[in-house]
């Protein structure tokens, strides 16, 4: 049977998924490229790598906004339109501070990249993966609301173990490291990397507050 | 008579506010201790005072989760869900800078508790018991918005109040304060307490929000 | 004819806009003067300045709170009143951020404002111009929203700037400048700046989010 009168009908909705899960992937690329920028500890490297980054960046910002064309050119959206705009604007955030931190690594050129930043560079590559997940589920919401929740939980616990890596550099820092202005760099550099998993457990709040308003 | 009939159709919607009077109970108590911790000015004390915000930080966390299943479970609401989010979502972060504001008193170990913290936390204080009234007029709102505004205005003027004491002590560090560690130190401690106040200011907003709304 | 009958149903909403181009043109004043401000680059006219543009703060402020005033005196509004209320206070974060760089420009004190700080605030000044024209184009949304769009894309571009000239400030700066206060003051001076024009971004994206739900 020819279904051709029944596809007109079929939501066109569903294309706001896949440019949600392009711009999970592309934090999953920014966060492989900061591992190993900040595992190489080499200024002229951080140069390279932050090129590849920023180019992630962009690729995130153009997604950013086509969702936000298509939230223009489509009638019925499978949420309200301002979700839809607000959860792209927050997972593109993740990649901006990804983005920021390689920026401040090349811009401060400080004298040694802190041993601790693979550690949350490593977390922020969970993070991408579980927002992958969490966005993956996003089209059948109702049916699977438990399972997102639990991603979003997931965010969370990532975001508390950055922030125990955080601390612990902290007073390292300010215990053995007696130079102001490396202490202000390092820090600096670090505290993006932190706001990457701030950002990816924001995440998490937005698809919990689209599941309190539609699962 | 028999009421269970109609018992059963009683807004259940009422159980948010003691939650989120729980929220602002907590603010209270966090706030006594921080305003104990800086008095003191000791570091092992410090610690100490720290692990009771965490747990106030972390009883703030329940409660606003709290929020959020409730609201999952809940078919009418008093306002929109995701205004209680929200406003469950600001109240907490007053807790949070409490919270952060201890836990770098520790990390960072400064050689001196700058003299003007205590006067932000009693401001914060204040805000605590500005927050607790504003939150219990809110299962009345139509009837005491006005009562609620003065409020939201009271979470105005303390944080003005804030920052002129915040401005003071910026003055005074920079001109007497040679040491740029210790400046660094100091500036991020009493600027958590600061950011307290500013979130309370946002409760007030938000709140003022949910008025425009529905009173 | 007497048409007062009918004047009666007249939206009176579109007094918002007017109110709005107000807020607009407070940026534009208090942008002209902070160019004047770091060009001049004194502590004594510095604090002359800093009192004009806290006038202008204050004027941005009371706008804002007349906004919410009449969200809760008017039954019809042109958006929704959490648009109109969100819109508002973004628009007076950017005169907020100029405010806070006099602020600290007069509290830090610093031997020398950065030379790029005038850059800076010459794209701020660009920034309150492209708001003026998108919030004159509000009232006829519908029918001139890729004008509006065009205005959006320029307060991003004019970032993009700000966030290039802030760049090479950062990489010359912690290149000669070694006194660490000095990196201190300077850097917050300028970040303030380069905020302005991250809320003026901001607002863009608040009015691209309007026209998503009502063009």
């Amino acid at each position: 049977m020819n279904n051709s009168f029944f596809s007109k009908f079929t939501p066109k909705e569903t294309k706001f998924f896949p440019i949600l899960t392009e711009m999970a992937d592309v934090i999953l690329v920014a966060s492989d490229l900061i591992i190993e920028c900040v595992q190489n500890n080499n200024h002229e490297l951080a140069i390279e790598y932050y090129k590849k980054i920023k180019e992630q960046e962009k690729k995130g910002d153009k997604l950013s906004a086509k969702v936000f064309d298509e939230l223009n050119s489509t009638f019925i959206t499978p949420f309200d339109r301002e979700d839809i705009h607000h959860l792209a604007d927050k997972i593109d955030d993740v990649t901006d501070y990804i983005n920021s931190c390689a920026k401040k690594i090349v811009l401060y050129n400080p004298k040694q990249i802190p041993a601790k930043a693979v550690e949350i560079a490593k977390l922020i590559r969970e993070d991408a993966i579980a927002i992958q997940k969490a966005v993956n589920e996003l089209d059948v919401l109702k049916k699977n609301s438990n399972k997102i929740k639990e991603y979003c939980l997931e965010l969370k616990v990532i975001e508390n173990k950055a922030d125990d890596v955080y601390e612990n550099f902290l007073i390292d820092l300010f215990e053995n490291q007696k130079d102001a202005v490396e202490i202000i760099k390092m820090k600096e550099i670090m505290s993006e990397l932190e706001k990457a998993t701030d950002a990816a457990e924001h995440v998490g709040k937005i698809i919990k507050t689209i599941i309190v308003k539609y699962a």
